[in-house]
């Protein structure tokens, strides 16, 4: 079976870990949002890939969700003392090697996908790790006072506190998928959208030229888990960047968001089971929908919501 | 007082600590070379800059004579993991913290002088220092059998031990003195050449285009500081370099080779008290010289061989 994931971080680490345990023999590709990415002091750090990285690569730190285990703060701590700022964003040490990894390789001319696949063969992730592209395209936040901030400067540093207006990503007519990201989509047995940050992740990746379009017309069912469950996202301030865009935070107000297809890019939604009235709703319009326990706890349970999620549309595992 | 000094790195860092302990109120300015600098896994590292900025900074190792004291290794033994090579070389993680903040400086478009300025506003060297060009120059060494390594490779990885032929620099012709350099040689008071190597570190910012030409011509004095005792180099290997372009490793050999100004570049040439021959044959030749002890064990002794130094050439502090 051909799985193809669009995937933002820690959530889409998570559940993509619980689909590798549930499918073992399945080739898996996670096209990861890259709109987080940034040059920081001079190194380019990559968020939500490394976050899947190390996630599936059993190195990550487990009660933050991203970073590694075991990190420390040597370079950074004494890096402050230059006065450079963006003092505020953690550059770990071994995350650190891993940014200068991928600088260095860069720098030598490969392209982000090249990049990470050379990275994925000290982690073996069990899945090919695409960048929604390989340009860069950033993701900035404008603010209801007209600043633009990096979505990470906004996110991390301001923690979401700065009334937003929109999200806008840099350099995007000129961008294009990464190379594998359109066959993946075109060649999938089915499309997970999982419990990412619809906004700033899968948003972001399905905003590429060619990337919603390729998702509206594949022949595999397109199925979503939803991000937020009984009115609240189950993890980050999602519902912050919902309310920017005029969207309500609930399961249903996100899947009618993505939209069904042809027009949208679903058929199928997974909602938790405190949102069973949002699967009914979304039966009446036509949906597969599904109410279950979504919470990812651990990797058996996680991959129990997956196998709910493929059963929603017609692919039992 | 105006003094200009042509360094490498450890010995010249030491020498210009006890120089500035020698005059605290003397306008110090070195020049230092930039022909080891590189770039690794991304990040600009320049080795006798820093060896200056710690030494003068009192960050610095000071039995090794180069790093920072109570240095790790967290990220470089991470980063062996990824297999890009080169894991040979330290980069270590407060070292590591500088490198990162000059690239930043750098990628946002600064020159290196200037992002040396910025960085001796942390380590208050209590000198001006220069780089020799803000060009990315890069010596070489071109061994026997034809390869060439960039000089950190052949002196760091092979320890000099493969046989060299020649050194050269990379992109010499296009390269020009860095802001300040040249006028800090024509508006000394006396220019002074540390015991530094005198093939690949004085050599190297002597071959700057214009640099050997201003300070043969400046109206200062010019004062060496032999850095081979008793036919050896105090430190390092810089009788490989010297073997390598037909120089022999002796106090006497390394000031003819330098040579007497108008041809040469010196006035005086301080040996160590074992070598009081080659300062009797130089003054024979009508050279000022004078043998001294000259190992730098501590800053005092190091700051009466620069007396002696200045003293020659009638610069008495």
């Amino acid at each position: 079976m051909k799985v193809t994931v669009l995937s933002g971080g820690v959530g889409g680490a998570r559940f993509t870990r619980g689909l590798r345990a549930l499918l073992p023999d399945a080739d898996i590709t996670v096209v990861a949002n890259t709109g987080d990415d940034l040059w920081l002091h001079g190194v380019r750090v990559c968020p939500d890939l490394d976050t899947l990285l190390y996630t599936l690569g059993g190195a990550v730190h487990e009660d933050q969700g991203w970073g590694r285990r075991d990190e420390s703060r040597r370079v950074s701590d004494d890096l402050a003392a230059y006065g450079l700022g963006w003092d505020w964003f953690t550059l770990g040490d071994l995350d650190l090697a891993t940014h200068l990894a991928r600088t260095e390789l860069l720098r030598a001319g490969l392209p982000l996908s090249q990049v990470m696949a050379r990275l994925s063969e000290r982690w073996q992730p069990g899945v090919r790790l695409l960048p929604m592209t390989d340009d860069e395209v950033e993701t900035h936040v404008v603010l209801a006072d007209g600043r633009e901030l990096h979505f990470e400067e906004w996110w991390v540093r301001h923690r979401a506190t700065l009334p937003a207006a929109r999200f806008v990503q840099t350099d995007l007519a000129s961008a294009t998928p990464a190379p594998g990201v359109l066959d993946a989509l075109a060649g999938a047995d089915v499309v997970v959208l999982p419990p990412s940050n619809p906004v700033v992740s899968v948003g972001t990746i399905l905003a590429i030229p060619g990337i919603r379009d390729a998702v509206r017309a594949t022949a595999a069912p397109v199925v979503g888990i939803s991000p937020v469950i009984g009115g609240a996202p189950v993890r980050g301030m999602a519902d912050v960047c919902l309310t920017a865009i005029g969207v309500e935070t609930s399961a249903l107000a996100v899947a009618r968001h993505y939209g069904h297809r042809p027009d949208g890019i679903l058929d199928a939604w997974l909602v938790d089971e405190r949102d069973a009235d949002a699967a009914d709703a979304l039966r009446a319009d036509g949906w597969a929908a599904h109410a279950v326990p979504t919470l990812m706890t651990d990797v058996p349970t996680t991959a129990r919501i997956a196998a709910e999620a493929l059963a929603l549309v017609g692919r039992v595992p």
